[in-house]
């Protein structure tokens, strides 16, 4: 793990302020991903915290205001991970590789909330979900780009845009589900693997 | 949606009996896909099903036991599904497109039943987990022995075969995850996509 990710492995929640309110989102990341989002009550969340329901209640007036809290700062990061690599110098190729290998690992180092971001979805309210599916719009839009990018230059042999835009979104999304911390790879390797791996899915693996 | 699968649509559960049963494990699926396991009740399935608890007492012990049944019966059919590719005739790339093909389209027809069986793997018993784990190492051993072929006899380049093994599952699976029935495609055509892409993961895209 790099100096940075390390940074950033220790402050996941850091612009969650104040300080509360960021121990309140922390719990709430372990119980939901222990038990699923149904299955906690926010007196659970207050106690893993170790606050009061009613101290809860000052920074977050429901459970679902949680898990969009964490949901929102997921997708943001996620968003902030594909424009870094889509916006970067290089061939299509080159920015492809970045886009997967940040997008693999951040799966992998963030697996637990990865997946409470995306398997709970449907339990955020109806503006909340838009907003989010928003997010999500923008960053498939921007791995589309490279990919149709790629293709109109003759980089790649792409027969489905979209489709295989969507199997990348997938492949990388799905690290979360079966990544863990004392498994074969780190969260590096697994994006170097996917790299080469998508290379080869769009047509133009590397030397 | 060909003749067959139709059958086994309207039979997924026909080999659970007595009818009872079956009808909880149907109940029992839907709930857990709704709510989530840790927040359905034995007493929410058993209203589903249209029985009491103690009804549902007679054929399942715990809701564990529920789980476990949906989770072998699932996993189950998944393993005969990569048996039938790996036994098939033909090159390493006709035997994993056919792996593919029928891996990626059972999981969005199935796709509610396939999420349970992936997200709530944590909540079985120790010894019904073991036994689950099992059938998950021999779909993955028939999986990783094509590729294996395909690489020994010079049509595939992989440069890692277990980790290619594990993505080419990790995408099939995945797609129960964001697979709905009012989508773009059918689970066919996510099946003739991903058998094509897949193909170029291993470098052996077709013609």
């Amino acid at each position: 793990m790099g100096a940075e990710r390390a940074d950033e492995a220790a402050g996941e929640w850091a612009e969650v302020a104040p300080d509360a309110a960021q121990r309140l989102v922390g719990a709430a990341v372990e119980a939901f991903a222990e038990r699923g989002y149904h299955a906690t009550t926010t007196r659970d969340i207050a106690g893993r915290a170790g606050m009061s329901p009613a101290a809860l209640y000052i920074h977050y007036k429901t459970k679902e205001e949680l898990l969009y809290r964490i949901s929102v700062t997921g997708h943001e990061r996620a968003l902030k991970i594909m424009a870094a690599a889509a916006g970067a110098e290089g061939t299509a190729a080159d920015r492809l590789c970045c886009a997967v290998r940040a997008f693999a690992s951040w799966h992998a180092e963030r697996h637990t909330t990865a997946r409470i971001i995306q398997y709970e979805l449907k339990a955020l309210g109806e503006e909340h979900y838009a907003e989010i599916a928003d997010l999500r719009r923008q960053t498939d839009r921007l791995l589309r780009e490279i990919i149709q990018d790629g293709a109109d230059a003759g980089e790649f042999t792409v027969r489905d845009v979209p489709g295989t835009t969507l199997a990348v979104l997938s492949l990388c999304v799905d690290v979360a589900r079966w990544f863990t911390a004392d498994g074969k790879r780190t969260p590096d390797q697994v994006g170097e693997l996917y790299a080469d791996l998508v290379l080869g899915m769009v047509g133009a693996r590397r030397p």
